[in-house]
């Protein structure tokens, strides 16, 4: 009994995974707008009475498919705010420029403007993407590195925000020479070590 | 025949502007996403075949109604970089926290990762209203107002890319204190001029 409940789990594991793979294809091609249940369904071979048994909407597989996008980003920690800052934007960029889910967070914005459910998901999102910047800069106030009155969220959004911008609206390249730009501008300009 | 040429341009414009405005409230509900010409032939009376007479397709009706979308902001000239910068980001913040359109553009972006059509039109979008902020900082260039080696297109995402990550990334508020610190931070450290 018990090996076949643990076969019957595997099959659980086996569908559900199955599933998620083609919502990641369906998000990959179309954003979230483009996914369907019946969709996923007829490509996976999963009915779909056994996907709404997992997940009982289209809303709660987007959220959980979404929110498994990326991992977070490690907390640096090399010694200086510069160093630190430098190694979450190099990161980034490269998660911006290769990453699966850059081209499908704009649907993922666009839905949270509208729908709740997916507003919470994308808060959650961004916070887990967020926070390595907001330790490694207040690690450094604590330290005293840093001299200006600005917020963390300040300068979280001046970090970040210009690169954002750069991918999403005026598409352009996020290359080693605008990292260094926005670190002189942002952190050599606002901290006391430089 | 002149008379009744005129009662016909008339009336064209009359429908035309009927399936603009049904459009917008489309947009401002749903976004891109959710706009069919099925729904708006039928909220706003006009048969889809007078609607694809005068657009060809969905995606022209939709290239129509978002480049109308806003006005580009003037361009100031109060006598410096800085007043000028900061006529232009109080009016940015102003547009991004009231404006219909702000809800909408995710969904622009959204559809410009994936349609040509709507990349182009974004892109003309985009290029309309940054067009301003890049006037202001060549002119102040050319007065030698700026000292910095930074070039245009890198102080534009600076300035304008934490407005856009407060309102469609982190929805945090952009107040007068938001703006004054982006502005100390990339006009007065890297002008002349303060």
């Amino acid at each position: 009994m018990e090996g076949s409940a643990q076969s019957e789990d595997k099959r659980v594991e086996r569908s559900k995974a199955k599933v998620l793979a083609e919502t990641y294809r369906q998000l990959a091609l179309n954003g979230i707008g483009g996914v369907t249940i019946e969709e996923i369904s007829r490509h996976s071979g999963i009915p779909k009475t056994t996907i709404y048994r997992h997940w009982p909407s289209r809303s709660a597989l987007l959220v959980d498919a979404c929110s498994r996008f990326g991992s977070a980003p490690e907390v640096p920690d090399v010694g200086s705010l510069q160093g630190d800052v430098q190694a979450l934007l190099t990161d980034l960029a490269d998660r911006l420029q290769t990453a699966n889910w850059n081209s499908v967070y704009p649907s993922i914005i666009d839905a949270a403007e509208r729908d709740p459910v997916m507003a919470s998901m994308q808060a959650a999102l961004h916070k887990s993407f967020m926070t390595p910047f907001e330790v490694v800069i207040e690690r450094a106030r604590a330290k005293g590195e840093i001299s200006s009155q600005q917020s963390t969220d300040d300068l979280v959004a001046m970090l970040v925000g210009p690169f954002f911008y750069r991918r999403w609206f005026s598409k352009q390249k996020i290359d080693r020479s605008f990292i260094d730009a926005i670190i002189d501008l942002v952190i050599c300009s606002t901290s006391d070590v430089g």
